[in-house]
């Protein structure tokens, strides 16, 4: 290659990255596990999106043994050593799907091997270990068991998930069937994944015994697990690709906080950061570790401010990583039914306020203060998010931010106060009842006050999405529903005077 | 080039695809015939659009002859051959403008040849035979037929586009103009496209005489065109680049499938599927024919479970193309105003319900199932839908899925049966009346049970895009709804035994 | 370099503009002032993603003395000449945040240089004259002032933001504070900056003195700077990269235009414009001027068809470029509360209708109109937008296109008037109160008709998302909301004559 024109070889490596393809990440491979070689002799033709899915992945070109040769802040593996067994082979099929087998009630004999089904935190663990730990501390590994255990939310999944009858001018409600609740709260909380037995099924290579699964599919981040683990990785970390590109995304955040209840990202996707995003994310380097500020990325994704390991372009750690994303946020902004400071505990079910009812705050917002974070961690988890923030704003322009998150955080805590007001007054009067107190009408209202009105306001002041605390789901909402909840009550009072005095007639 | 170093030639072939462009590509060329060159000379300036986008079409670089020599599963053509004066030409603005000038009443005198306006699907049938004769057989090339030719239908359309006035205290609803109609509902379902007279235009070619056309413009999938045929291919292949990758990305679907009506795509959007496509797509090869599971894309959109023809990597095919979109889907999940199996005919404008009406089911759900496809073709639709989910899932996860979606069918269904009760006990009392069933307050809470929540409900589900289907637009409503139609029933029987009985005063 | 292949120097000419990024680009290189080097010195490591994306920005790599240089119509830079100090490197942090010292009130010694916050559109004057100046005549820049100098809009701003408390049976409003404000209108209207003070900070670089500024952040259009003028560029040229890229993207227009009030974003969104742009963008040329209509991009996004320089294929002017967006606009579709002529004036705050009110039409559509265009300006924005239309239309389908828009913008007024006339008969009836006609429930619905949903469904006509403006925000909800405040009227005239004579219990 001696005619090889210097200049043009420069052009060349200078091309490479553009391209978007690394030619370094090309030449990268790794062996496959005799096991896993097994695996995809069948597989690659029964599942071939599976696959060729896997193919595309880190875990089919490198080793834990190579990947843990990375210096430090590149490493994608926290483990600081991974099983002689698993170090040398790539992450195959049976890597994941044969490991600790005797822990999972999902294994079953296939073809001579034992292999489980669920995928669990506990199983990534091996190689991820400081990630499952610390997500093991994050409130959505108990998105399942906080709302299961909770006697208060469960009154709110049948009024949600149970279906209505009609009787005369009565309406009842059905325990709601599991299979609504898996499709609908628990799709993202997680399912409960059992056994249910055992089925023969005809396959391409004959007839063959699965185990039946109940509360399955699911990828829901607090799931619990036939190893009696919680959570799935998947839930964000997509299969079988598992590209960080993807999670770092926001569209990966959105599966599960699109909705009116949790709109973290419509908040997000009307702001400027989200403007920036959607307009030049092509441009960015969504797959490098570390993940370097301004240089790699010009906005921030849901990523960047609450999980991802940032550093500066001298390679500084701006901000680490981390699994347990309240890490870097002193207020809960989601209602229950006042936002408030974040649990100390990442198991809510706990939480008992004064009225002996399992939520952080009262109906009129007193606090379960000793369930809370103070203020002195309040403190260092905003001082670590300011960190992030100061990367592109001046402390002046972040401060005043902070300083109109709180003053939504209050006010929207008011509206929600007044909305409480009126509905305890109802309650009070017995033109509704509140051993439900989520199944009539006005109660609904109430519920919106809260979950979606004062919650988006506040999504929308934190992502400075204010287009959408406005008119979208906000602050005019909030406005205009205490005046419908006050109509409908003074409406309930004197119909049920009518009802009582006015002759009856058909 | 002797000189020419064959590493460096090595990378630049392996450079060229992923740079996002084929070389292969930039090569094709195909003749242009006179007719369409004349065509050029002059629109290249007065509409530079359209005939830049053609120029990057397929059409303006390949010729149908050399599209037939393809092998069969790379063909994007699927006549078996094609008119000997089409053959080794570009597909031109000629080619289809002045195909069957006979048939097209909106043929007209431009230069010295005879321009239709309308390409119709009878014209693109001359390559592409078998997608026109399944989109025959597609309930949306009978959507404007279904809609227009459906007394109920009709009722309806007047409630949402007539205008509206006050006279006292009663509202009048006007006929709807047919330009409204265009704006709305015919917008997607398609427009009657009528030829009414000729009209002089100055034009930078001096005087020039142009057919006026009423009910344009429109792409409407249904459309009325002015051959007498049905239907816009245009609806989905954007004109006049005719993109593969367009129709293939879910940005296409929801022109007409976003709204709470039909929320296909918002489901989509928010599902695991929807959030890899988001993520991913700038990675995948959108204009692959065949399509390969997994090397392709790694996610499915819309078009893979319900249209595309699909290969494995070993090309065996996993589901062959389809213009009838139902040949995949058992169930309807549009409720009308139940969820119900599938139509027999496209044209269920010749169903006709127990109660007379024609609805695939009455107001109490009872099937007019004569008109429906029976359990044996479900069953059939339901295992060629079964191989496309299998590319990437079990066959317990498969299963698990469609439990979850028969039972949210089941449940929604009972949960619009419910408020129809509700508005039948209002029709009973006379508080409402039914000869139009949709123009009163309580009647739209009805509509929107059955036409918004139960809908979103069931597309959340069948996407597996649950956040829909909870606080966004789907079970929440649809107890709230009940809640609130049932509250306004009440006061309006008090209200009304008010208004008689009480003193009259202002 | 004699033994360079031709034809592979043609190949990698070729591929460079595919693979996105210009050699060129990378090849220009502009030094930076010792101005600007200071602040980096130190900046780089305080704010690394501030100078990171600066340094992506054209702003670092070209002098205005390059930009001069270019052919007018490639220039992005209006002023025929640029100060000497300025004209011979990088538009750097000084070069902006040093300009105009004198007339900054938010000026500062910092370092050894007087240094301002805010970089106003009088700032970017100096080089984007033209632009500048027809900024100031767009109704943008007036965005606060129109908004805060109206009495009529103050007191919906108090009823969108005030905190409303409960009183018995009666709810009170406060006056909202400025952070909610702030946070809410104002964050697209913008905010008044103001200078409180100073505070000293400890910094990297030891203690250091800070303006305090009142109302910051902010990057609203219409934005008070502390320099006396109005706006703010970066409110659609997001800082530092100032990308065209981004601001020709919905995205940017999309920040301030997504909500139910003004929903230019999600009409366009839903639209064939808006598949294209999405399913196509990646493809697309974004950053090249003049912009190509067909070869640089092959559909419209908001700024084609408002702001940009577009060109056909011949170079060929088909748009000039404009900041004043209403110069390709004869309507103002933003019903206030009825869609009118634009006004003439961009200050809006001036107009006084028939009844003493600032607003264009009367609450019965009078409309106020020697404030607003004639019909000879009406038709000649229209011709001006008519033009980019015609690029890819025939003048048969663009006429169709606006006779649906005006019968729109017709039927539209027509609903909202009849939504009044309701509002009309609770006023003079006494069961809601006119002093403040937003604060009340059935207000709230009656400002939804023409706020949300009429505008809705003129914004889908104009942008020919039809999906929009039937069942998502449009058509439907007009009709019912009439229905809903109709039967509200009659509720609240029965329920306070019973509320009168019936006995009182409870």
């Amino acid at each position: 290659m001696k005619n090889f024109p210097t200049k043009l070889l420069a052009i060349l490596v200078w091309l490479a990255p553009i391209c978007g393809a690394g030619l370094a990440a090309a030449a990268e491979e790794a062996p496959l596990s005799s096991a896993s070689d097994d695996c995809i002799a069948c597989h690659a033709s029964v599942h071939p999106g599976i696959v060729a899915d896997w193919k595309r992945s880190r875990h089919s070109r490198v080793t834990p043994a190579q990947a843990l040769k990375k210096p430090k802040l590149q490493r994608r593996i926290s483990a600081s050593n991974v099983p002689e067994n698993l170090a040398n082979v790539a992450v195959g099929c049976a890597e994941c799907h044969t490991m600790r087998a005797e822990s999972h009630k999902d294994t079953f004999e296939h073809g001579d091997r034992k292999v489980h089904i669920v995928v669990s935190p506990a199983d990534c663990a091996t190689c991820h270990s400081e990630e499952a730990s610390q997500f093991e501390n994050n409130l959505m590994s108990f998105a399942r068991k906080n709302l299961a255990q909770n006697k208060l939310y469960e009154t709110l999944i049948k009024s949600v998930n149970g279906v209505r009858s009609l009787h005369g001018m009565k309406t009842s409600i059905s325990d709601p069937d599991p299979e609504t609740n898996a499709d609908s709260c628990y799709h993202c909380h997680g399912t409960e994944v059992l056994v249910k037995g055992k089925v023969t099924r005809d396959t391409q290579a004959g007839e063959m015994e699965f185990p039946i699964l109940e509360g399955w599919p699911n990828s829901g981040v607090g799931r619990f697990n036939p190893d009696g683990s919680k959570g799935s990785c998947s839930a964000c970390h997509s299969r079988h690709q598992f590209a960080i590109q993807v999670a770092r995304q926001p569209y990966t955040c959105s599966q599960c906080h699109k909705g009116p209840d949790v709109p973290a990202y419509p908040a997000f996707d009307v702001s400027k950061h989200g403007n920036l995003t959607a307009s030049l994310k092509g441009e960015w380097k969504l797959t490098d570790v570390p993940w370097t500020v301004g240089k790699d990325f010009s906005a921030p994704t849901c990523a960047v401010c609450h999980v991802s390991l940032l550093v500066d372009s001298e390679g500084e750690i701006v901000a680490k990583r981390t699994h347990q994303m309240s890490d870097r946020l002193p207020w809960r902004i989601l209602g229950l039914i006042y936002a408030h400071p974040h649990p100390k505990s990442p198991d809510t079910s706990i939480i008992v306020n004064k009225d002996g009812i399992q939520l952080p705050t009262t109906f009129t917002n007193e606090r379960a203060s000793q369930y809370l974070i103070d203020q002195a961690e309040m403190t260092k988890r905003r001082e670590t998010l300011h960190k992030v923030c100061i990367s592109c704003h001046s402390s002046e322009w972040v401060n005043g931010h902070w300083r109109r998150l709180e003053n939504a955080i209050e006010t929207t805590n008011q509206m929600t106060l007044t909305a409480t007001k009126i509905a305890l007054q109802a309650w009070e009067k017995g033109v509704a009842q509140r051993d439900n107190p989520f199944d009539e009408a006005i109660e609904k209202q109430w519920v919106q006050q809260w979950l979606f009105y004062a919650n988006s306001t506040r999504f929308a002041s934190a992502m400075m999405g204010a287009d959408f605390g406005v008119f979208a789901h906000g602050r005019w909402h909030m406005a205009k529903n205490i005046q419908e909840m006050l109509d409908k009550l003074k409406a309930l009072l004197i119909l049920r005077r009518a009802a009582e005095d006015l002759p009856t007639k058909k």
